[in-house]
């Protein structure tokens, strides 16, 4: 009987724990088919170190359900990525490591890059003619993963974005002085998240009033006549915007800034592109302009996790073992949506080299003209997936009681 | 009979609508005593321009229980302050105003400038011989107001401050490449908030590792020391920092940077300690460093909101209307600490002129002796505020559902 390993990498995520679950607690029901279940610590690069741990040991009985709560990567993370030519060594040291430990099944859990290895590991086992079966499980809260509806992490991070920025658009309203507030959102390449702000609306016309993504070229003198235009209507106004923006020649916004800031030890600055705005704001207007950088917490709350999201999540770990036991390798995972209204959602297969190092990126048809605003399109798509809280367990200190590795 | 308005002033808090409902609430229960319950649009500043509203309109029967729920200001606030002199003409136009709308009961909520207000229109009404009850319910989430254990908000605020840096620590601590991560936490003068941020820790030798107060002179050299200490037994090292904190010379650390960043306007830039202390550390140690400022969610969070500190400001509105019905006039609604264990307050009353323009900071003997950490008396000072965790009603739309002036 052949063992299972899965391993996490690159960014965590409210929900990777989630997908980790679904694998493991999956894997564990069937002690028919599958002998041992390890985790690998830190991914790949911890895996070719021997840096193992079983989880029968791990996360025994009940300890287990406390992956569904807990953010980060329980397994830690690795940004390695295998090299290009299936000649390099490194590929019959990893196989030879499989065999040692007799395994017969490989997950990964991850976005691009972490397809790629998926990608590169099952080519390597068609080339040797080895029986391994190697399976990902989507995980970004970035959405830009190619040839599924979307994927595990996207929901809570948007759910997160999406209660923030209402909370700030109250705090931003307090006072009867004309403000700008910038909101920051995480997204390089791909707006999605930054695109969930217009969720925080709670009536037509709310805040936030103006939304730019990456899709959409960002040019400052349109951006300053739209604040312009929207502060004469409205007291206070919040503005948000991906920290990926960009103007028409391809230069990011963020990178205005470096031009010119030096901090003391000679470095560049390296000022978001919210921060940028807020001075431009104030320069151009002299009115009172904030920004606020949402960070890391869009990809690690647990107190915002969707529920949709994470059962989401676990579903599509399950699935990806109960396809492995059939055979499939060299998969993705995916979600397709078979209906919006109710929502209801299947799991499926797609070939993870078709999924690779693509990006997909918010449709030009969902952006507004103007290129501030979303379409309905865009909430159609992006409610469902915020839907439902979590109830995080806490722990004797009253706050929320996670796992982590000893 | 006469009427009842209270106003909100100041920075929001995630309670501050607590305490508001507090005080409406038990208004509204005394239709014997008490006639209309107004409240004033932007604090006295919006009194003055005759911006007020009735609550038995504004939120009828449950929608007043609304208020629990909602972070911000539902008043909305102003940062006005009455001028020194009680011979300024501002005083007898108020008291018209007050005579004009048959006010008996002034209640302000908010921190050290509100009770400044407070304060003043007491003492002016004692001149002129007004029968006018003024009271001021606390609220700050800097828990920096004397006489009361501690102050509504505080304990939402330091939950969010507690929760959020355990997340932050998980993910911080997924790679196995050596990181410091800086926390900048809200508090210019007093450390009470980030010293919140021991509460994260789950084990002894937990993150953050690292934490300093505005309360003890920050050294950079020192702080290296530490830095350097805590990386030779730890991967992923987690420091907190108040933006306040300053040099044995009383230098703002925010302001080192500020003598040499220029934005492209020619403004200096405006980066924040955490900032200043992530480039400090790349600099000196060669390694991966980051800032995470938590920035406005530590005031307006809903879903970290603390129980314990909800109820409370529910509590300390109630027993404000209560105390103004007996009389009592020129005092500020406190908290007395009863038990720690179990944990028990009542409510009292303090004469407001020992409260406004002071400054309550984290005691010295609750900072250990390197400046680095808090004692565990701090924990048992802080752990019972941040206790419980408030079931937000959720809109249609799945997302937080709060109230709001039309």
């Amino acid at each position: 009987m052949k063992n299972l390993i899965v391993g996490q990498s690159g960014g965590p995520t409210a929900v990777i724990n989630s997908s980790l679950y679904g694998v493991v607690s999956e894997a564990l029901g069937h002690s028919d088919a599958i002998g041992k279940v390890y985790g690998m610590v830190n991914g790949i690069e911890g895996f070719l170190e021997g840096n193992v741990l079983d989880f029968r040991e791990a996360l025994p009985g009940d300890k287990l359900e406390g992956l569904k709560f807990t953010p980060g990567a329980y397994l830690g993370s690795c940004r390695y990525k295998l090299p290009d030519s299936l000649e390099d060594p490194v590929f019959p040291q990893l196989f030879q490591k499989f065999e040692e430990m007799e395994i017969g099944y490989f997950f990964y859990i991850g976005g691009n890059d972490s397809m790629d290895t998926v990608s590169k590991l099952s080519r390597y086992a068609e080339k040797i003619g080895s029986d391994i079966i190697v399976m990902g499980e989507p995980k970004t809260i970035d959405n830009d993963l190619t040839l599924t509806d979307h994927t595990p992490g996207f929901g809570s991070a948007a759910r997160y974005v999406a209660s923030t920025v209402r909370e700030i658009v109250l705090d931003a309203s307090v006072y009867e002085t004309k403000s700008v507030t910038i909101v920051e959102i995480m997204g390089r390449h791909a707006g999605w998240l930054t695109a969930a702000s217009v969720l925080a609306r709670r009536f037509e016309g709310d805040n936030p009033l103006l939304v730019y993504l990456p899709e959409a070229a960002f040019e400052e003198e349109v951006f300053l006549k739209q604040v312009e235009q929207a502060l004469e209507k409205n007291c206070n106004v919040v503005v948000c915007v991906s920290e990926g923006i960009r103007d028409g020649k391809g230069t990011f916004i963020c990178e205005y800034d470096r031009s010119v800031g030096t901090d003391r030890f000679g470095h560049k600055m390296l000022a978001g592109c919210g921060k940028y705005l807020e001075n431009l704001i104030r320069d151009r207007f002299g009115i009172k302009a904030r920004s606020v950088e949402l960070n890391v917490s869009q990809r690690c709350s647990a107190s915002m996790m969707s529920e949709t999201d994470q059962k989401e999540a676990v579903l599509a770990g399950q699935f990806g073992v109960q396809a492995a036991l059939k055979g499939e390798t060299g998969k993705m995972v995916s979600y397709v949506r078979e209906s919006n209204d109710p929502y209801r959602i299947s799991c499926g297969l797609e070939d993870v080299n078709d999924i690779c190092n693509q990006e997909k990126t918010v449709p030009a048809e969902w952006i507004t003209n103007d290129g501030s605003d979303l379409s309905d399109a865009f909430t159609a798509y992006a409610r469902p997936l915020v839907q439902g809280k979590v109830d995080v367990p806490l722990g004797e200190d009253g706050l929320p009681a996670f796992v982590w590795r000893k």
